[in-house]
């Protein structure tokens, strides 16, 4: 394709794609499709023709766009936001027409170098300290692994350099609790900790908070017994009920013992940009590692998740590879981002969170930030004032938990009924929201902060929700499908 | 940003791209900037206001491009060539312009079907049978980490279940050669095998592929000793100088003992692409798992790595999660493409590979990467072909490692007059090579490739080298610089 070519397709697309952007409302939240739907579209054979840009971009409205659940959509509140704001995509793009490879300073430096600068800017944005250096990973298991890794070779003396985990003679422990993220446990797994070796705290019952001094008695405990307390995960804001445990007391511990405290904030960082949302994370500078995902809430589009660790020489020493093919004679005096992570290529994602600043400006994504926490309070107000109804946790974001609870359902009828509802109005493709599971039975998560999301559709969100779940409740010759 | 917002600064930006990409050959190959310029560049704060697209674009041109090393320019022939065909950059704008969510099928049944149905193509236009399934990663970094995980929960039954590798009684070994990629020594320490159980099977000098011989000769004696032999790694086209281990033969010792065996075909794979070059791999059917970049040579933009495995089941078993909040009704019949790698969140990869295979074609991919190894040639015969001048290693594919060695210069001398003029050449901006080392000695790694570069270019190449080099030989006055 020439650059001729390229300029005509590219305004075609970028005309497709500002008419799809503006046009979204109209389509469904959730993909009306059935699995296998979207693959029977496409020969099972490789082309062996070429075809016309034209000719792919109607493929991409008619065989792609119908497979695609519009996390974009101002009625998806599902999982957690994961905005792409336009003005991110925008820098997605320059950096996909750039063509750059990252994977030394010298083949990129403005890569390094702005990525560099944007991981300071966000760093003070979010009201760390200049103790912090910065990189931008693909997601938060990434960094949750890279932090366990780097946790495994302190507490070891790194071992890796010796027999690996092989040779461990006393064995090191992770702990978290059973509401941190799926990619925490994951992690500790592939770091090679073992299940055996990984402690899953106690939660305050009400928040769902790790119990700091739950986590005192059990390292206590583990000291005891000759094991090595190595590493905390900590969840600042969690997936399922948007728990926040005690940073500042869980890294009294940690720092007591020298255990590495890394922090997951993927959802609650981009609250952080909000001075009067920090004392959620309240003791977060005695950490070693945090990571959280510009990607979610504050809209900088996918894959951009920031990890931030204070010893930058010990992260090297655990992560660098330096082969003569990709020596230079300003090694000393650069940063090489390819021994801050696994990969060794890397995109130039700096663009789109510079993109993202430089368009929208902070202020006003503060505002929609400060806007979706009203919105959260609104509709967690409504179903906390109506009868049947209630809020299941503190709503400490933009997340509420919810249960439509009439009275004489309990146990396994109030989960079919809960699904019943919440599947009903998700397979309408009207809007969408997460069912969950909280102490073994199913609610609803409806995750408010999609960039085009206001009152008006919250409102609408409350208004549907309402009137399916009591139609449910109600009319007992609806067919119950139960699946999700 | 709105979208009407957007499509007119999209337009300004796709008409910038398409003169970036046309005029790229006007510009040095290598960044003309030293370390810290950049970054410089931009204020240390976070901007408190907004600014607009245009200034952005501004900024784009004169305060990011010279700091980018251009690894699509026609005379760009150093590490291995990382194109970014415009068509690919096209599906990646796409994939942009759609911000999508790919964390499980139910957030984008489309982009988990269409990745299937593109790694279903690639499997076949490389040869590999039906037996082979397939996904798209960043890096090979990541998909040989991924490959050494999976070994690792194989030979130790999925220790991660239990005391993780902390509770392994019997060391497991993971084997390789000096000549694989730097991420596999990294992959290994990673998985926490380390260091004392790696170990550098003995090469052939002359190739330096990996013996055979040697390989089954260090099971054996690990096996005596106690030890289990877990993963081999091996080599298809070696970064230092494009080796290919024996994988037939390496195969046939790792399916007697059981041992995983992962293929590192990052740079090869493209070369599988053609019937003509298969042999070079000849016994791939029987490894476990094989990963290559088509962001390298073929050309689909960065990050495009493409992992091939044949026991899903097992994968899925090590690599899955499965919290409620992303459990839906189809998860028996779709897949899950979070349980295939390291990160949950995903982008829509696909695209890039579905538009560059159908605006540029195969055919048009294959004539090229057949004009570059015709190039190759044409290059090394000339080398072969001049006195003083000497080819030192085979030409497997494009890459041809050189060395200019006048008369009497050898040891230190000899590297400085390598570094010399190889960093002449690269500080001028006309060409970028990468200096490298064999046997401990410097040499020049001349990486023919980029979708830009002719046969004009590449004797433009040839003839250059030959005067810089003949030049510095015989001119002591000039200084030798031996920055690389």
């Amino acid at each position: 394709m020439t650059p001729e070519e390229f300029r005509q397709a590219g305004h075609a697309l970028i005309d497709w794609i500002a008419d799809y952007r503006d046009n979204l409302e109209q389509r469904p939240v959730r993909a009306q499709i059935k699995p296998g739907e979207i693959r029977a579209g496409f020969p099972r054979q490789a082309p062996e023709k070429a075809t016309t840009a034209a000719q792919l971009l109607h493929d991409l409205e008619h065989k792609i766009v119908p497979g695609i659940t519009q996390v974009q959509h101002p009625m998806h509140f599902g999982w957690f936001p994961s905005n792409a704001s336009l003005a991110s995509a925008l820098g997605d793009i320059a950096s996909a027409g750039l063509g750059t490879l990252g994977i030394s300073w010298e083949s990129c430096p403005a890569a390094t170098e702005l990525e560099e600068v944007v991981c300071g800017w966000l760093r003070q944005l979010t009201g760390l300290s200049g103790e912090w250096q910065g990189c931008i990973q693909d997601t938060a298991s990434t960094s949750c692994l890279t932090s366990l890794l780097l946790a495994r070779e302190r507490a070891s003396d790194f071992s890796q350099n010796r027999g690996g985990l092989q040779g461990q003679q006393q064995a090191m422990i992770v702990y978290t609790t059973e509401e941190a993220h799926s990619s925490v446990v994951k992690a500790a797994l592939l770091a090679g900790f073992g299940d055996h070796n990984l402690r899953r705290v106690e939660m305050a019952p009400d928040t769902r908070a790790m119990r700091a001094a739950s986590l005192a008695q059990l390292v206590a405990d583990d000291i005891e017994a000759g094991f090595m307390p190595a590493a905390v995960v900590a969840s600042a804001g969690s997936t399922g009920v948007t728990a926040f445990d005690p940073v500042a007391d869980i890294a009294a511990i940690t720092t007591q013992h020298g255990i590495w405290l890394h922090v997951d904030a993927a959802m609650a960082g981009s609250a952080m940009l909000l001075p009067e949302c920090r004392h959620l994370w309240d003791g977060v500078e005695a950490a070693d590692s945090i990571s959280w995902n510009p990607h979610k809430w504050m809209g900088t589009i996918l894959d951009c998740s920031l990890f931030y660790v204070r010893d930058v020489q010990h992260m090297v020493r655990v992560m660098s590879t330096n082969p003569s093919y990709l020596r230079s004679s300003v090694d000393d005096e650069v940063r090489q981002y390819r021994d801050w992570g696994i990969p060794l290529g890397r995109r130039f994602r700096a663009l789109k969170l510079w993109y993202h600043l430089g368009i929208d400006g902070i202020d006003s994504i503060r505002a929609r930030l400060r806007r979706d926490l009203e919105n959260a309070r609104w509709f967690a107000d409504q179903v906390a004032a109506t009868p049947d109804w209630c809020v299941l946790t503190p709503v400490a974001l933009q997340t509420i938990c919810i249960r439509h609870q009439p009275a004489g359902l309990e146990g396994e009828a109030l989960d079919r009924h809960t699904l019943a509802w919440v599947s009903d109005i998700n397979q309408s493709g009207v809007a969408f929201m997460s069912p969950s599971t909280l102490d073994g039975r199913w609610m609803v998560r409806v995750s408010i902060g999609v960039e085009a999301t206001t009152r008006e559709h919250v409102e609408a969100l409350w208004k549907i929700i309402r009137q399916r779940a009591q139609s449910i409740a109600t009319n007992s010759e609806i067919e119950y499908d139960i699946g999700i």
